[in-house]
């Protein structure tokens, strides 16, 4: 795919070359799973193929910084405090995105808002926040039980979709006795019971 | 039991007498369960258990009020606007209590706050806030899968018992497809990971 130079000052192979210098192998493989998805949805909903990919190959970009190089960005942007309190599965999106920012020269607020989401989710996404946020979850390197489920429901109807993840995901959370960042219930109320109806 | 004419101004007769009439027959043998598993707790962990007692009888007090009231309420008393999008399983604490400082008036905050919380909990509890959100859970009339490690735990340590609880209550919610108070999820991040410590 060739990129129109709209939404990122380089051609797809370059972006490549940056961030598969960002990360392990393996995280690379995922990275290139969720293009894959995303795009795929993309082409499935009516997206922006471009920006399926961009964001997609760009979603865990910061995802291996030091939680020092998240701290420091939290205050040099003047993010809310409480993200102190987090860690890096909440911070490599929702602060992740500033370095995409800085480093790639991404200015496109659509980009920038489904990286910052992709894990939490919103109560409030577009159509490629939705892409991200469940290409994310389905990748074709994804193997846990449900993901199958999820692919499925995705084909169908990825409002769905979104509400399958943001309740699977909750759950398997609590199962874990791990912290649940407030977004992730927001997303939860909303989706899961607009869904219901 | 005799009270003390310290936290309200009627004897345990007379209050039984006002709460029945405020509830169906099974919902009063609920408050009789709650009252007698709160006085359990009480006496084991230190509590006050004519506290215990009062705020055991009066949690359930306000459930049975219509929405109107209860929205009402969360008006006159210029509650957070917020609550007015939940329903009676949230109201019935954290409004209810204003129900009970009126009607029967009971002026100690400690009483008022244990009735707040019943439902949700909150990483900040009290002595009595915990004994009365357990009581709840594990009255003997509480017939449900996990019911009995909830007692067991709650006989060996009372935290423990707040936690489990806490996350018991969000599975279930999630499972059901149920909304879940942001309070619950706090109440969930904080005594399940500190317990986990």
């Amino acid at each position: 795919m060739n990129y129109s130079n709209q939404f990122i000052k380089m051609d797809r192979a370059k972006l490549l070359d940056k961030v598969s210098n960002k990360m392990s192998p393996k995280r690379f493989q995922h990275v290139l799973g969720v293009e894959k998805a995303a795009i795929y949805l993309a082409k499935k909903y009516g997206g922006s193929i471009e920006k399926a990919s961009i964001a997609a190959l760009t979603h865990d970009y910061a995802k291996e910084r030091s939680d020092q190089e998240f701290k420091e960005m939290i205050k040099r942007k003047k993010l809310d405090e409480d993200l102190l309190k987090w860690g890096n599965p909440i911070w490599h999106g929702v602060v992740g995105a500033f370095f995409v920012a800085e480093e790639l020269g991404i200015e496109d607020e659509d980009i920038l808002q489904a990286i910052k989401l992709h894990t939490t989710g919103s109560a409030d996404m577009d159509l490629l926040d939705k892409i991200i946020y469940v290409a994310d979850y389905i990748e074709p390197g994804r193997d846990f039980p449900g993901v199958d489920e999820a692919r499925k429901i995705a084909d169908e109807n990825l409002d769905r979709a979104v509400a399958y993840e943001a309740k699977h995901t909750l759950a398997h959370l609590i199962e874990e006795e791990m912290a649940v960042y407030p977004k992730s219930l927001e997303t939860y109320n909303y989706w899961v019971l607009k869904m219901k109806k």
